[in-house]
């Protein structure tokens, strides 16, 4: 991990952008974490954020947000690019699947579930063990440990991360993305506490495969937040109720 | 209204039994607000929360918790006995409605849309009113006053209420009783803000329903906390999501 930009928010929040390999990334830590030797012994618990596929730089402000309100509230996020997505090297057979997705809603047919296998598994497949490689090198920082939550939208890659992961203690997922057959039986297997906001008018979802999927997760504390608002209008006081979840588990 | 009994509980709140005609109920007031003349100009708002059908005496300990949660946020909080629950005489043709759905459970067969009628329909027809005497009556009352909610756990009593009552401007809804078919139709002209407790793996409750319910709402804002943990087990956190709810949208 190869630290090359950094600096200080208004609200004291420090603002470091890195490199993970070819994968850029970005750490927002609280005013109160630093790198000194007694931090060993407090350390900051960390929130990992995975972005929208629109890229890092295109959703900075609603990333930057999300980091400097869980700052508030104790924790460090790190974010990075998902792959195929802003700088990094487009994947053909992707693009491929995202025509097919087009093609079939502007024809107005069901999008079939070999174009939903393509857009969705190879993404999963190749995201997940970065995310892992990027929490092997976040949790090697001096001032950053304790519990990790996870918080991301294209929710196949969160399902997976939290069956897969052990140092993932608790998830905040955003179900409005389309999700393979199989992901819903990897989501049998997760068992930690989750929290799954839900636009519940978001007509580019389907929302029947979200509460199948929230109702096939095998955690035993899990809570559904469903609010109006359409894909991109989540209310803040879900937010809110989000980042009480992680005070709630990871502090 | 005439108030029967009175005492002073530990966190200061004032509870008060009253009987309204021969209905029977219960005011919790929190400790800032007064008779006085001052507490006409800073009134304090008003829950009306509806018990179960098991009585009000069975589940004093459930309302006074949330009563007092209510006071420590700043609302003076109101049951009355639903009609034929607790001390209040027994209604024949309910209770026939109640052991015909017996029989049914007992015989593991679904509930007809007759059976569901007869059951909750009476119960609606009567309740509506009393409550909007209840209302009427503790508006009177010095010190109460401005927004009122309503929370409660026959949820069609609830849609009735917030559709009828001009005077409900938020309501907690309890999503965990048969609803029956004309009741969707009344959900649709509701309009004021919801939040809708649902107990995911309640296994005597119609989950599909319930969701549709919340579908067929015509409120703009309405939200969806959906726990585990059975009919009876909702989590601290949900009732503190629906305490900040009312904090929102009552003061």
């Amino acid at each position: 991990m190869h630290f090359t930009s950094e600096r200080r928010l208004a609200d004291g929040v420090l603002e470091r952008d890195f490199t993970l390999g070819e994968i850029p990334g970005t750490l927002w830590t609280p005013e109160s974490a630093s790198a000194s030797a007694s931090a060993a012994f407090a350390p900051t618990p960390l929130i990992l954020l995975s972005p929208p596929p629109l890229g890092l730089r295109k959703t900075y402000p609603r990333l930057a947000a999300r980091a400097r309100h869980s700052a508030a509230g104790g924790f460090a996020t790190a974010a990075i690019e998902l792959p195929g997505c802003g700088d990094r090297p487009r994947r053909p057979a992707a693009e491929q699947a995202l025509a097919d997705l087009r093609r079939a809603l502007e024809a107005d047919g069901p999008v079939s579930d070999e174009i939903i296998d393509a857009l969705i598994l190879p993404l999963v497949d190749e995201a997940v063990p970065e995310w892992q490689a990027a929490l092997d090198a976040l949790q090697s920082l001096p001032g950053i440990g304790g519990p990790v939550g996870y918080s991301g939208g294209v929710i196949s890659i969160g399902v997976r991360l939290a069956a897969v992961e052990p140092r993932v203690s608790a998830a905040v997922l955003f179900a409005g993305s389309f999700v393979p057959r199989s992901i819903f039986e990897e989501a049998r297997r997760v068992t930690i506490p989750l929290h799954v906001l839900l636009q519940w008018d978001d007509e580019g979802n389907d929302r029947r495969a979200a509460l199948d999927l929230f109702d096939a997760f095998g955690s035993k504390e899990k809570t559904l937040n469903a609010n109006m608002g359409g894909h991109t209008g989540v209310p803040q006081h879900a937010g809110d109720a989000a980042a009480q979840f992680f005070t709630r588990h990871l502090k």
